[in-house]
């Protein structure tokens, strides 16, 4: 039973989130229902992450197995013919082993959250990018940032519905940089509690207005309260840019901190 | 009588393009009707760029008079809120003086043409690239695109209906880069003909594929035949990026042939 790999990219806007939920259409619900339609077998596709309802992808990883073996590339074309017109591609396709999960195999995760920050709102980028009218010092964001980089217990930065047992962590990026009018906060880790990053997002922005300050941060992590928390950003100026596996896409040594 | 001058930037989807027409929204008419309603003047706006219908702009220019004085952070404002919700965004504006003409006193307006060169279709990017499947040399396009450069005839690159009295037109920059799966073509000139740049664009992507070469595009540029033009691109991949004009955001000396 031949086992599969896509990397997919989706606009998050239109659905609930990656996955498949009774209220709504789902990335994952898509892609078995495509892949049903070319192969008239009914999978599960597991991803490696679950991003929320309106949270984009570039480079999302899954898996699923099939009883009949095809070439990857007619399996890529299949796919993007009974996507349409739904904003969901799938970029490539490959054939893995058994061993393979898009879940469980992945060693690192990578997220691009975009702010578009001036006071006119996004208009070519709209539902691409948070907008946050008032000026923002990413330097400040960014040495801030540098506190939350590290094994802690982000507590404070989990949603309370997070299912995760432990709220440990190893942040091994968070990095904020300026390109123009857009902040691009850049975020790496084995794997992130439900919300961490938008948490972590929103948190920054506080830094990046003057209301907070790096020791603010440093406190509120060490809080371990939901609570303490900013407010949490919203979910379209987040992406989903690249899962790692062993062997193959590496995060360069210096960044990894595990 | 003050003068204002303002900077625009649009998403081209919805609009029959900048000038106002009886078939459908434009966004010259969109920011009229705007004006009107924050001021209760009626008024002509003038751009620097008469973009066609599925162009974008990051960077078009108008200026417009009213009878009454305002704060030109306050029309921003106002524009704003009334252009909402069209995808037309007011990013500044400012009060100039009465010489200042957008259309005429402009020395420089600079393109940008945005090519997603790779098979599965574009996701996130929908009606923002021109989607082309098959492998481009983004090099070869470079390359070919020199022979461009300079004081030509364009007749070959303008569309029949193109209005302006002379063909001649001094082509200041024409630039192909690639940026991971996006090819870039920049234009720079004084002014364009009607379709020039989607016309260069086209032949630039038979040139990428292989089909022509460098002589092949002087010699159809030689011809001064609108038939020897390749295909004409798609309007949504070109962005008016920026306008200069005298004594600010001039273009660097040496990327200026005029």
């Amino acid at each position: 039973m031949p086992r599969y790999r896509i990397t997919v990219e989706y606009d998050g806007t239109p659905f609930v989130g990656w996955q498949a939920q009774e209220n709504g259409p789902s990335v994952q619900g898509n892609l078995e229902h495509a892949i049903k339609n070319f192969s008239a077998e009914v999978v599960r596709v597991k991803g490696a992450g679950r991003t929320d309802a309106g949270v984009h992808a570039l480079g999302q990883v899954a898996h699923f197995d099939l009883k009949k073996s095809w070439d990857p590339l007619r399996i890529r074309e299949a796919l993007n013919f009974h996507l349409r017109p739904d904003p969901i591609a799938a970029l490539n396709c490959k054939e893995v082993s058994a061993e393979f999960d898009a879940r469980f195999s992945a060693i690192a995760r990578h997220y691009l959250y975009r702010i578009l920050n001036r006071r006119p709102r996004a208009v070519l980028d709209v539902n691409r990018v948070w907008q946050v009218g008032v000026p923002l010092d990413h330097e400040a964001m960014h040495d801030a940032a540098q506190v939350l980089v590290g094994h802690h217990d982000f507590t404070t930065f989990r949603a309370k519905a997070c299912q995760a047992k432990s709220p440990m962590r190893t942040l091994a990026k968070l990095s904020v940089s300026r390109s123009g009018e857009e902040i691009h906060i850049k975020a790496s880790a084995r794997s992130f509690l439900h919300n961490q990053i938008r948490s972590l997002a929103g948190t920054l922005k506080m830094v990046g207005e003057g209301k907070w300050t790096k020791a603010d941060v440093k406190r509120v992590l060490e809080r371990r309260d939901r609570k303490a928390c900013a407010a949490v950003a919203p979910p379209h100026g987040l992406y989903l840019t690249r899962v790692d596996y062993p062997g193959e896409n590496r995060l360069p040594p210096a960044t990894v901190q595990e």
